[in-house]
């Protein structure tokens, strides 16, 4: 892509063109080099300031009524001004043409609302390149006027806690009844979470949903609070009787007054945290990629499984090998699917 | 060392010198790369089948009264006739010629016993070196014949999550109260623990102590169990005093039982992380170490910090940097302090 097109596309993207906005988000998913780097020129020229904006990550095991409550969520705070982005990182959605049909049927009226955009993230890749991307998605939504976005996490296994990186608060959507049994929360979820929704607080559930609410009050006492300068709250709602977003959107804007230049803060950390990231995850490709390493990796990891080496002897041995052979790296650079795009 | 050492070390190790075992525990922690590989040969020599052992780790924060319990829970054991080696992971602790003295004289009784081992491991580097040298002086207790090993946390940030991974069984150690406030138990701990220990479940702590036994034991119904087969179970005990300490090693002796083959699968599991940490955190000293990337690195993280830099363009020129100049590692390879015995 020419400087051209770039400044061209960032324009359009500026001037809340919805299409140039997704084909900027399909572009920063692509693993192709080209366009890794056309998203990184695209990014470049948008770099703005996002002062003022919420990204709000939300997760929930599946059955929770996760779609319902975002169309609900979402609804309110649009209806009230807010202009409101929906990412989602769903590693085990399956794409059909650029969209996935399920997502996009899932929240009807939400995406048809002017100030709002529905976007499914596909989920090609590792764990790691899915929150890359799904990052570089908020920030494109950022630069086109959205001053709050709602990372969806849809409850495979660590994505969760990858996205409390990316995000500025982290909301965790519960059933009734998640205390009386597991309920499939995944480990480190619950810690995540400065606001644990219990959902489905309507009906023959109300009561149930009660109780979950004071389970879940007294489990965050047990906890440290994932974010300086705001306790935890437990809220109930039902997103099927649109009851409850009020206060929701209430603590949403309690938590960024109570967080204050600690939103900041993280943000600065959580850019630099995620330099790291990419570097550990590049580094980690380009070693698996290199030939040798991956003529010998499957028997070393057996013999390391069966003790017949040691984990930090092999560890050496894969190391060395892979830096020893200029050509691995030098060979995997020239190569279209190559690791650089990762 | 020469090989014919390295036999001889090995040799009085299996026999139970305990002055051997303690040197080559030195040996593992050593970061000098003539003793790091003499420790890799050693390990190699010694390379037995550890069927049968329990690694068990012990976490809790600071004033729960840890080394009262580990020394009231050692010696219950070594009385029944386990062969019981205790190790420290203490990233605070301070060296006082080989030894740590404050340790040394928490566990008076326990260490004088001549089926018990003590042995806390000093902190120095970052926390995947301090969990690998923890691990490698778990295989050396075990071939010494310590058919347990309790691997000791220290409370400090992340170390009792690198625990989980290179132990059995872990056991939380809290005091009554917990459940009331905060207790300064870090995040992701509740979750990996398989069991709960209430410790000071004595005299006027005897009733909040089984407050906040029910209330860990509705918190942990919120979370997924970290072992596969076994529900985690909260107990009482008073080190004080010694009591309930035949009701904790039939709890260890249970979860074995319970867990069965699992044992087996999770340390071959866990080997094999082992080994991927290990090439992570080697190629990350290398690449922080390589002169193309130490000179810019300051430069880079601000420009991210400040967002003139989009992290993942950051992330891209360093590990280009890293592995364009072959100079970088081939140096770093030749110094003594290098990376490769991090």
């Amino acid at each position: 892509m020419k400087a051209e097109e770039t400044s061209e596309h960032a324009r359009a993207i500026r001037a809340g063109d919805r299409r140039a906005l997704a084909r900027a988000i399909t572009l920063v998913e692509s693993t192709r080099d080209d366009h890794r780097a056309a998203s990184e020129a695209l990014l470049a020229a948008l770099r703005t300031d996002a002062e003022g904006t919420v990204r709000l990550g939300i997760s929930g095991a599946p059955g929770v009524g996760k779609s319902t409550f975002i169309e609900a969520f979402g609804l309110h705070a649009v209806d009230r001004g807010r202009r409101l982005a929906v990412l989602a990182v769903d590693p085990s959605s399956v794409r059909s043409g650029g969209a996935i049909l399920g997502d996009k049927t899932r929240m009807v009226r939400l995406s048809r609302h002017d100030r709002a955009f529905v976007r499914p993230s596909p989920s090609a890749g590792t764990l790691g390149g899915v929150a890359r991307r799904t990052r570089e998605a908020v920030l494109l939504c950022e630069a086109a006027g959205y001053d709050t976005v709602i990372v969806e996490t849809v409850g495979a296994g660590q994505s969760e806690i990858a996205v409390r990186d990316l995000v500025d608060v982290v909301l965790l959507l519960v059933a009734p009844g998640a205390g009386d049994e597991l309920q499939g929360i995944k480990r480190g979820i619950v810690e995540t979470a400065d606001l644990v929704v219990v959902n489905k607080t309507d009906g023959a559930l109300t009561a149930a949903a009660g109780q979950t609410r004071a389970q879940f009050q007294s489990a965050l006492h047990l906890l440290r609070p994932p974010t300086p300068g705001w306790t935890p709250r437990v809220l109930g709602c039902s997103a099927l009787e649109r009851r409850g977003m009020d206060e929701l959107w209430e603590a949403v804007e309690a938590f960024v007054e109570a967080v204050g230049d600690g939103m900041a803060r993280r943000r600065t950390a959580q850019a630099v945290a995620w330099m790291w990231a990419e570097v550990r995850e590049s580094l980690d490709s380009r070693l698996r990629a290199a030939p040798a390493v991956s003529a010998r990796l499957a028997d070393i990891e057996r013999r390391v499984a069966g003790g017949c080496i040691a984990p930090g002897t092999a560890a050496r041995d894969l190391v060395e090998a892979f830096l020893a052979d200029r050509r691995t790296y030098a060979d995997t650079r020239g190569q279209p699917k190559g690791d650089e795009e990762r």
